[in-house]
């Protein structure tokens, strides 16, 4: 089969890949019906994460069952279904409490940026859509997986409730899906951080109520103007820089929440500061499975359009070019046919 | 009047001092009933904290309304209250969102360990008791005006709920009233962290169903054997050290909270690892005046003790020794009576 592989910074070539088959009676395999490009993925391709041996990539998916492992009892062949990018038992302590990606089992579905890709733990992991979607909900339930799950993940580790202000740090795919999340928890008023007319205009589209250019220092101040000094109830960090970060939690207001989903690249939260801004804070690998069942009710009814995010299709071959146009910002996210 | 002075490291004398009058319409003047020496008061009597003027001391307060403002309502003279380190105005958003301690009007109460204190924004600092109380009671009272108040808080910002396992770290008077706090609020299992045998003994009054005498590695390493691996539901940190903090956020499940309230010094965490953990944390001066209603109430009608971590008991004069006793770790908390 065909598939993506990182040979090293800027360097992604798709080639010919073993195709995956069940290892283990929990398996799946599915046929690759979309796949994208990640804002994490950018990281390893910019060369800022440690260098790895080449490496197939993308960890974003929805498709088609082709085979399941003999234990495998809640997907079936022929099934559309969307998965998480940890694959989780479901059945541990850490599942049972609601954290599927710190599932005690989980393992990383990385390489899914290829044609078939081996799902573990497929009953844990992969939630079957009602019926076969149309070809205009296929992006909806591909932002399901990675983008729009975290986006959730921000506003409910921030702990958004009807009614409040809330804060979006980062105008990527994850934080223009946080805006969504947000409006769809109820906000009601929804300040999204962005520079980039394109992104600020689907900010809007998405629910954003308020645009707010500035950054850092400048950009704390401007949040805590439009919210009478104090700051936003709840910020949603979906950078992960140490600026961005401390952007945020300068941005709260005493007593109130900052989920952070962006993955943290060099960050010190200093304890006494922390402490003095009665700030709550809460991050980590999004949970994406826990909230899959009502998002995908959410993309099957229409109430909501997350695929929005991506701007850019182009078929699996062409993955370079959708990684260089994101790198570039030409592209919000890359959605991948095989 | 007479009044507790820190002149320097180890150096605290009672002399006279001004007494307090009325400077403006939201103050009452109190005469102190009975006040104490405060964990975080050794953080400054060790030198510690950078070193000041000699300074009044003392932020723990209860006694008898002297004299009140003209624009005070809720109290008068006669009356018998308890009120928080932190005055409030009570009618800010930061007040109105719980956090009377982040008030944009607040005002430290220092000075306490004197037998006048003047209590700024009387209205939205001081609470009083439903009738005067017993002799027995006023140490369960004064306990509310910080460290039962404070365990309190620890307990909400870690987000304790019924069922829980709970972990608490450090075996200091807040420590202590943390654990009571866990049990009021329903937790299933309380580990009380703490090397000294009066202390476990009070723990273990208060509610703790279990000890732990390791500290840092051992401790996390023993909390982790005691819940099937995983941490506990919420953690307790009621010291400040960089240490305590992070045998906190190390003893804690993925998705489960971290409630701070010991004053950091020196606390670093890093978001990575923060990340990673799903643990949330909130913690800063305890809002205690929202609790006090409620803890007034458990106290009047005998449901709670929480002046049982005072185990001295010294007249006002004899501040020096209060001091000592606590700094050599003689007693856990010593209350002063005027």
């Amino acid at each position: 089969m065909r598939g993506a592989i990182l040979y090293g910074p800027k360097d992604v070539r798709v080639e010919e890949r073993d195709t995956p088959r069940i290892l283990k009676p929990t398996d799946a395999v599915i046929r690759t019906f979309a796949t994208c490009v990640c804002g994490s993925d950018l990281w390893d391709y910019r060369g800022i994460n440690p260098a790895q041996d080449p490496a197939p990539v993308g960890h974003e998916y929805v498709g088609i069952v082709e085979e399941v492992g003999d234990n495998v009892t809640t997907v079936r062949p022929g099934q559309f279904v969307v998965g998480s990018f940890f694959a989780s038992d479901g059945t541990c302590v850490n599942c049972r409490n609601g954290y599927p990606s710190n599932c005690l089992n989980r393992e990383f579905v990385g390489g899914c940026q290829a044609e078939y890709i081996r799902i573990p733990w497929a009953d844990g992991t992969l939630v079957a859509t009602p019926e076969l979607p149309t070809e205009a909900q296929v992006p909806d339930l591909l932002a399901c997986s990675d983008v729009m799950g975290t986006g959730w993940w921000a506003t409910v580790a921030a702990g958004v409730q009807r009614g409040d202000t809330v804060a979006v740090v980062g105008d990527g795919a994850v934080g223009l899906s946080a805006v969504l999340a947000a409006r769809e928890l109820g906000a009601e008023r929804i300040i999204a951080m962005s520079r980039h007319e394109s992104r600020q205009k689907l900010a809007v589209e998405f629910g954003a109520t308020d645009i707010v250019a500035e950054r850092g220092d400048e950009g704390v101040a401007r949040i805590k103007d439009m919210t009478g000094g104090i700051g936003a109830d709840r910020v949603l960090e979906c950078v992960g820089t140490d600026q961005s970060t401390h952007q945020a939690l300068n941005s709260t207001r005493p007593g109130g929440g900052v989920g952070i989903a962006g993955v943290p690249h060099g960050v010190q939260i200093d304890g006494t500061a922390l402490f003095y801004s009665h700030v709550a804070v809460q991050g980590g690998p999004a949970p994406v499975r826990r909230f899959l069942p009502d998002l995908i009710d959410r993309v099957m009814t229409g109430r909501i359009n997350p695929g929005r995010v991506f701007d850019l299709t182009l078929p699996l071959d062409q993955a370079a070019e959708g990684y260089k146009a994101m790198d570039e910002r030409r592209a919000i996210k890359t959605l991948l046919r095989p």
